[in-house]
């Protein structure tokens, strides 16, 4: 198998994957029967960009749905190829000696107006410079966490992991603590998932595992979300939320590598910040 | 006139200027007539820390108000000492050497109800390792900013600067423009100011210059804030400044320099990000 049929087959994977979720978002949009529920039902509104003047060309397209039961939830999809720059070259593998890359992935992140209901981020990515690799993960945010959702969200991506290697859970699960872990809090920022990059190993284990792991997102988590999405709240569980999600922003423009370097380096400005949340507050 | 002196003298005036300007701030919650002015008055509540088990050892006091003009303001005076790291001391004039350090400033950052009343941040400090300095500045971001505000704080900063240096405002007026540019957003910050550091020429002359800023941020900030406080405003307006929070928001945890090196050097976290509005939004 080429390269070249490799970066198709994961792109169109990507794109797959984002359909499906955005499906299965706006089905639960349709059918929530909660607060609100006297509003329109929430449609995904795609937008596409490029980077034609950019020394890294190519491009994505941002699906936002602003709905009753999502507050906000972006899904992104990117490729991206060109040369990295020589300082960011040092940084990847097999970059440093000839800087050109190229990259797609697929990035979701879901803030709710539930508190009950857990806050996402997911995100697969397939890279390729003279090496080629598969990293990605999936992280559950909740104001109110309850062992239950935890668990079965774990559970979820247990199983995929378990697919293809004894050691893969506990290491990406320990990989995402690390990651996600907000040193000026002493405090995680969530219940955690799993993390892992530069997976490298073999490419048809790898993009199957990076589809299990895409697979497993996209049935536990409207799962989660269908279980709580018609209960009630108080105005101080909201309140609560957004102190919650202050959190969430502290982490992501203080400590999220992808969030700093797109930021610095003059990345699609719309498409990074879409992680952040649509309302926070700081005590 | 002894270096510890000097300190004890610096130390002092941002104490004075600190009570001044709570005392101003009390007087205009006291003399508020526009929405919510059924609610009590604000008070500044004060908190002190001390950084007992650090390296760097000292502490401050926050001063904390709640209020019906002002949504949320801190003002912050704090008198640390100790070693600076290595990594630290090789960035930091006069420390390359000799990384003992001591630092007293006083800093204050408010955010309003009103979108039509300009949230402010003004900071000033002294400095001495084996070299001693002033720095600070002050710098108005207003949802709704107007000519005739940004020209009255603009006017008294430069007659302040005018007193000592013929060529301080440009200079310092320049710099504040660079430092609080947002970058990512491709826009300033705010309507600007003055900023200037590393200020180590003559000790009466800079500390006389930077109490004059201070004195030039007590007369027109008040001012500024009874010139439009009592002025209505609407549920959309109110919207757009929580959207002009976000910006700052975005400035505060990714670029400013007090704020990331606090975060990530163990600082006291309550009093780092009291910059934060108390509530953003983003698109």
């Amino acid at each position: 198998m080429t390269v070249e049929y490799q970066k198709e087959t994961a792109k169109n994977w990507f794109e797959d994957l984002r359909g499906q979720i955005c499906d299965a978002f706006e089905s639960i949009e349709n059918d929530y029967r909660g607060s609100y529920c006297d509003r329109e039902p929430g449609k995904f509104e795609r937008k596409s960009w490029f980077r034609e003047d950019n020394p890294e060309k190519g491009g994505g397209t941002m699906a936002v749905m602003k709905g009753r039961v999502f507050e906000k939830v972006g899904v992104n999809v990117s490729t991206v190829y060109g040369e990295f720059s020589p300082e960011f070259a040092a940084q990847i593998p097999g970059a440093d000696k000839d800087p050109r890359f190229w990259a797609s992935g697929v990035s979701l992140v879901a803030h709710m107006h539930n508190p009950r209901v857990p806050a996402v981020h997911m995100n697969t990515r397939h890279i390729v410079t003279t090496r080629g690799w598969f990293g990605g993960g999936a992280d559950l945010n909740t104001a109110y966490p309850n062992d239950s959702d935890t668990g079965d969200f774990h559970g979820a991506l247990k199983a995929a992991c378990d697919k293809h290697g004894s050691d893969y859970y506990e290491k990406y699960k320990k990989w995402c603590d690390e990651y996600f872990y907000v040193p000026h809090r002493n405090r995680a920022r969530g219940e955690g998932g799993i993390f892992y990059d530069q997976l490298g190993e073999n490419w048809d284990d790898d993009f199957a595992f990076t589809q299990d792991v895409g697979r497993a997102f996209h049935d536990i988590y409207p799962a989660l979300v269908r279980r709580h999405m018609n209960e009630e709240w108080t105005d101080s569980e909201r309140e609560e939320l957004l102190y919650y999600r202050g959190l969430y922003a502290e982490f992501n423009l203080v400590y999220d590598r992808g969030t700093s370097f797109g930021l610095k380096t003059g990345g699609n400005v719309e498409a990074i910040l879409m992680s952040l949340p649509p309302e926070a507050k700081w005590k």
